[in-house]
């Protein structure tokens, strides 16, 4: 059975566990293992300082265990980025040889970056990049798959048929 | 004498040339040699989807090449992240071992998470990490050094004095 983590801003939803359970259930329906970030909890006598340190070596461990990610790569207090905790964990998986999938449910297969900001310039006066795809070329060119279903269970549906056939 | 990758959203400034050059120029000066993603222009005849994949290679190689990443993770299209791309490269380069120095020009040192969004939940009601840092967990914690000058000259001032040090 193949290994995946769930990358993503679920974690800071105020249902953060739920969401991770049911997207562990919907990997368990279509023969994946998913691993969360939440799946371990910091010691409860950790500052805050020593608990992050913990969670971060925890998430990299888990990275390091999957067989692939699936980024939930969403906007994330913007219009055009995703969480950046999700971003660096596509780019430390990248340079460990995993397939990344990315999950854009907020999205439009089609929409690119330029749809998204509505401009050419930002409001920081920052140029927009034109490469007629909806991410950062750093996270748009490292994907192996992309998906666009708003659902979580047929995001994951499709990441299995993903993993399972590109393992055959 | 080191190398030094140059991660940051000025690669989208108006004037990304010049800034660069910039850079590169302060390297220079603290005996360094800086990296900059732009430093190799696509070939002129590629469709965009093709130049997006020959930068992608193109970076990806400069950070293997470097010994280290400044990283400018000032606020990117929000108030509190970092321009996802420069996010992926500093996973990137933590998975390869690259000391990364993190750089917050537009920061005090001590504003946290929680001062730059200013609440405990985000406008998308999403939780606001308390850590104590002001950036997501997984980029601060796999950071060498950060440093907070607001000019470039200072901040690579201070990257060479660490990267200097740390290497004798």
């Amino acid at each position: 059975m193949q290994t995946i983590y769930l990358a993503g801003p679920g974690v800071f939803r105020p249902d953060a566990h739920a969401w991770g359970q049911d997207l562990q259930q919907y990997c368990a329906e279509f023969g994946l293992r998913g691993l969360y970030p939440l799946d371990q909890a910091a010691p409860a006598d950790l500052t805050a300082a020593q608990a992050a340190a913990w969670i971060f070596q925890a998430n990299c461990d888990l990275i390091r265990q999957s067989d692939a990610i699936l980024a939930d790569v969403r906007a994330f207090r913007s219009r055009s980025e995703p969480d950046s905790g999700t971003a660096f964990e596509i780019g430390f998986a990248h340079a460990l040889g995993k397939p990344i999938l990315l999950w854009l449910p907020d999205l439009e297969i089609g929409a690119t970056m330029l749809d998204r900001v509505g401009s050419h310039r930002d409001e920081g006066g920052l140029m927009v990049e034109d490469f007629g795809a909806p991410l950062n070329l750093m996270l748009w060119q490292c994907a192996s798959a992309v998906i666009y279903h708003t659902h979580p269970k047929l995001a994951l549906q499709e990441a299995s048929f993903f993993l399972i056939n590109s393992s055959t």
